[in-house]
């Protein structure tokens, strides 16, 4: 049998006999010829055949393996198309798919795909979508090892609910109780003394009770951690530049993806900054926002995005200077005005995308930081012990994969952009 | 302030001033003289100080910043030291630590380091053990990419024990109760549907209770699978190449971190094959081991390996036709001998590592064979639906990247190579 290529190959082999294989896309007849589209990994191709007997009572999604000769066709894709073709069936499809995969964008509603995310996964578009999910991954780490830093992967079953009580999941662990971590945090910290530089890419859990188009209650986090830096602009400087590493390798290697999906992709120049403090004033006095001392609302979040795109011509602008009150106690307060901290929020488009900041990194007063929070020392033994022992001024920040993605599409809702989202509603599939 | 520099620039740098920060690794006086090594992501450097008086009381892991001028020193790491130096403390330590990190190999037992791994893991061989860690993850995900793969992530929390119901934690899930994924295994059996070939690099939890220097209730797998297959030995030929592709890159990257463990790696040529019946067989002759049906035992796998080294000097052997009623549901039957299945361990240095093989296609002969277990097909509804719409011959393979990185260096047991890892006893750090 002849060894088998992909349909993105076809152009540089017009005359030969070549062997296809993948799934029946589209199955058309037009003037009496039959049109068949073969959908692989790397694209799709058109062959003519000439006998549609071997495919009757074949429906979309079967799967073939093809033989047929390269011609040149400038009407379809690619500019060829097989003829003399023969036609094997590998896995029949008999059954009506639950929507249809192959007339322009998807018509099911939001639940209708995700609980037939099985198959409606294979969408052009929603192929589309989970290439750049994948290229996103790829590309932060690719940046982050260039960059020196080491990968490290924490643990997710925890002793004990470190960051708040509320919001974790229970685990029954062998007759003990035990949670699933809401983030690497105190992890990635620790391994800070270790190698300096630190990146995981893992799932973090959030047991919130809310069910909106942000929220998922298991998420992939991009995190970093590094040490010996000077405040927060530090950490806010590398994360522009690993942002624009991987908007530009989007651009660059997936540019047919992203024009499947008509997305544009938030341009990233210089990122205005605003403090907390002024941002509330502009909120009010030029939106009319309501004052929150501890953070910003969504609808706040959304008028500072549409301030920063109409001011700054941007798609991004960063906040600092969040009430040290209302940050996680780890959170350094500025050393010049301690209700300040030394914490950011990255908005994107209307949403907080990325948080981040310098940390505590001596230990007497990381202590006196948990007490006054009223935390259990005891659930913190590994925490702090790492910075007993010597821990350089550090900082760092964390990037919600799926809502970057949702931002970079321009989708709202964060479920669209999740291989197999779990919420309060949804566990399957 | 000078701009930092990494301790491994410094051969560059010859009668310039410089400024270094990182971590007091050894403080030695001899004959007058103070000799301080300074340890930093990069490795570590060492600085004769005219006066020590500033690091009175500061303790080793003590964090520093030093100025100081590169002179040529042939007895030095390097090549080179620091004099003239300006000590400036970050951070002092002024407990002494656990256990010495830096007079050779951690002279802790697993127990106390695994305690206090925070600090332990600074330890020159922890750092190497990790770093190396980290390069496998590198590795494995750039050869997927170099061969289009697609990473996936899939969920961790799932709504029923779908790969028997024994071994898996429960979750407290909204009021419902949910589990931790054993495996992506019928995750990326769904998504061979999309991108023909996936890989995961995620957590999967089994809840065993063994508490053995192989099992680890929460370790990282290294997932892949992938579609238009013959059989089973077009993935154990990917297994080879991927794994061939990491431990080239261990060497040619990390020859330092090998040479502070001592490591020899494993080398992987062309790798035996034996047929599961054959190598019952050839254990019950040679040494005398007793004959399971089921599976191989320890002691038989550690035999094995020892007739692969002494027959084929190999320190991998691939164990194929493992009897099919004793593998998972998914897996596909040897079509001539229904009994004996398309699956494959891969044993390396006495143990198994690798578990992978063919899997069931065709969604009648699914069906059956998830009804011939007793199993409800009512958990089983995305996945079937997945093979109901078309799905080419595939298989895949797991490694478990704990057992993956313990075999390549020789170490015993899995939680030496694991950062922070849980079992039944051991929850923290």
């Amino acid at each position: 049998m002849t060894q088998r290529i992909l349909t993105n190959e076809l152009s540089g082999k017009v005359g030969e006999r070549v062997h296809l294989q993948g799934w029946m896309h589209t199955l058309r007849r037009m003037g009496g010829l039959t049109f068949l589209v073969v959908r692989d990994r790397s694209g799709s191709a058109q062959a003519v055949l000439d006998d549609v007997a071997p495919l009757n009572g074949c429906l979309p999604e079967t799967v073939l393996a093809l033989t047929g000769t390269v011609c040149e066709e400038p009407r379809a894709r690619g500019g060829v198309e097989l003829h003399d073709v023969t036609v094997e069936i590998i896995s029949p499809v008999r059954e009506a798919l639950p929507f249809e995969l192959n007339k322009g964008p998807l018509k099911a509603n939001l639940d209708t795909y995700l609980d037939h995310a099985a198959v409606g996964l294979r969408h052009p578009a929603k192929q589309a979508t989970f290439r750049l999910a994948s290229a996103i991954l790829g590309a932060y780490a690719s940046w982050m090892r260039a960059h020196g830093y080491t990968q490290v992967t924490t643990p997710k079953i925890v002793g004990s609910a470190t960051e708040g009580g509320a919001n974790v999941f229970g685990i029954e662990y062998f007759n003990r109780r035990a949670y699933l971590a809401q983030s690497p945090q105190l992890y990635k910290q620790v391994m800070v003394g270790v190698f300096e530089r630190v990146f995981e890419i893992g799932h973090a859990y959030r047991a919130e009770a809310h069910d909106t188009a942000r929220h998922l209650n298991e998420y992939l986090s991009l995190d970093m951690e590094m040490g010996f830096i000077r405040d927060h602009h530090d950490i806010m400087r590398t994360l522009t530049e690993v942002l624009r590493h991987i908007l530009g390798t989007l651009e660059q290697d997936h540019a047919p993806d992203l024009a499947v999906l008509g997305a544009r992709l938030p341009p990233l120049g210089d990122v205005p900054v605003i403090s907390f403090a002024e941002a509330q004033e502009l909120l009010a006095t030029c939106y009319g926002e309501v004052q929150d001392e501890a953070d910003l609302s969504p609808s706040q979040e959304r008028s500072l995005c549409h301030w920063a795109a109409e001011e700054h011509y941007s798609d991004w602008v960063y906040v600092i200077g969040y009430p040290t009150a209302h940050r996680p106690f780890y959170t350094l307060p500025d050393p010049t005005h301690q209700t300040q901290s030394n914490s950011f929020d990255l908005l994107c488009r209307g949403a907080e995308l990325v948080t981040g900041g310098q940390r505590i990194h001596e230990y007497a007063p990381l202590l006196a930081a948990l007490h006054a929070r009223g935390y259990d020392e005891a659930g913190f033994g590994g925490y702090l012990e790492a910075f007993r022992y010597g821990m350089p001024p550090e900082g760092g920040f964390a990037i919600g994969s799926e809502r970057l993605l949702a931002r970079f599409l321009g989708v709202e809702n964060v479920r669209e952009v999740t291989l197999f989202p779990r919420d309060m509603n949804r566990l399957t599939p």
